[in-house]
């Protein structure tokens, strides 16, 4: 892959002595421009290589969601540990949308459409898994130990792309992600509008699917509000807990009574998962 | 005072075992509906009275941007101090405004305004001092111990409201205040439209004023970034620094080289604040 070298500033904020910044690129893979954050820990401050995890949002989210809200640059900080977090779609007047808020911009769910209008410019997938990473890497001061995370949509973001290059990331994690799309009205829409109507192209992009007949493995970490409105419709993580049992896969997963879907969830969680993705990076 | 019941729960999440909680109500002292979040700890979850910090936001904020973005909420968790985090103005139709961002509504400058059209709402100092906290105290398992901080505008307001009021609050703290209000623009912008032009009446709400002659002390911790684009032109420490020389007053003022005016900055601050309120609430 040839990495475009022009990628534009949009804004620099020191935090917990270390940097917060935006960044718009061109990208090849979507045909379109794409915005990113990323957080480089003090650690990184003289250019020591530091691992990165990249954060995947949820639907109508861009980069500034979880670098605003879920209060983990101060972890990220102590750890030295960077944080990479893409918008959820490309965006424009020239992206094909749609006036509802879980399809089109804001509503990627990261994947490669294959369906027209969508796939000019849908091709999250790619864009997560090799363009971003490859950008990241040959710009910023940061090692090729990656991990990925990410919330509902985001969360199976990460835990598709996770199960599907165990050999990419040192570990996994996710909050509210969608486990099973495939059977669930946000993951039907968005996958018959992308991917089309004949499903044997949708097993590859549903986690439970994934992790039932997994035979390579990295830690995977998930957690989950159990008063979240959209847990029993939509999140479904007992159908990801039994295809954990089928192949044996090394995921923990715990409800935690009380918490909706909202960043006042993973806040207040977010610590434990970098202290889990940190001990895979160190190693 | 009477206190008003009818308060109108918005929303309740759960929080880092405490509680997010919005609420509206009727505000007899702003002639409005005004918006308030409280953040109640888990020490107050079976009804232990816990002492409260007041937060007055910035320019532009509401309710909102604090308890989203600070990352105070862990800690206070953890200290058992609940927050409340009013709105910077009373808002709707009936209520004046201006275009610009810095006058009118979202920009209530923590005073009392005596001039049409403003008077009629714009009674954010009463509020503060006296309404919400009765509302708090009779509403919330808290007790009448209080700390005041806030951002910008908002620290302008709690420096010039601890000042003022030494024996209802334990201790204040600022992020990057506007010090100096009666010499910068925003503040003589605000004080002309909301005092009138007669500057008598403006000094009784400028920081570095009552500090300079201040004679009750309680403890006050500022912090400032040195990056900050409105360092010069509006906000204006040094001025505080030597009210306080000249008073003798009790502050702890840092200035945190490269950091800017934004939450990255009261983020990566916001536990030393904290930790500094509960060491002067405990007591």
């Amino acid at each position: 892959m040839t990495i475009d070298p022009l990628i534009e500033s949009i804004s620099v904020n020191k935090i917990f002595g270390g940097w917060h910044k935006q960044y718009s690129h061109h990208s090849k893979t979507v045909n379109a421009n794409m915005r990113f954050a990323i957080f480089l820990p003090p650690q990184a401050n003289n250019g020591k290589k530091v691992p990165v995890l990249y954060w995947l949002s949820g639907l109508t989210c861009t980069d500034e969601n979880f670098m605003q809200k879920a209060g983990a640059l101060r972890i990220a900080a102590e750890l030295g540990i960077a944080i990479v977090s893409p918008d959820t779609s490309p965006r424009g007047e020239e992206v094909a949308d749609d006036n509802s808020y879980d399809l089109g911009q804001g509503a990627g769910f990261y994947l490669n459409a294959s369906q027209a209008p969508w796939s000019r410019h849908y091709q999250m997938y790619d864009y997560v898994v090799k363009e971003l990473p490859a950008i990241i890497e040959a710009t910023f001061p940061v090692s090729d130990k990656r991990a990925i995370s990410g919330h509902s949509m985001g969360g199976h973001g990460a835990l598709t792309i996770g199960l599907l290059n165990a050999e990419r990331y040192r570990s996994m994690s996710a909050f509210s992600p969608i486990c099973n799309p495939i059977k669930v009205p946000w993951g039907k829409k968005a996958f018959s509008a992308y991917l089309g109507k004949d499903q044997a192209s949708w097993y590859q992009h549903d986690a439970s699917e994934l992790m039932r007949i997994a035979k390579q493995f990295i830690p995977a970490k998930v957690d989950q509000g159990g008063a979240d409105d959209f847990l029993k419709e939509q999140l479904k993580p007992e159908t990801l807990e039994a295809a954990a049992k089928m192949s044996g896969y090394p995921l923990e997963l715990t409800i935690h009574e009380g918490y909706d879907h909202s960043y006042y969830f993973i806040s207040s969680f977010i610590e434990a998962h970098l202290r889990f993705h940190a001990e895979h990076l160190e190693r």
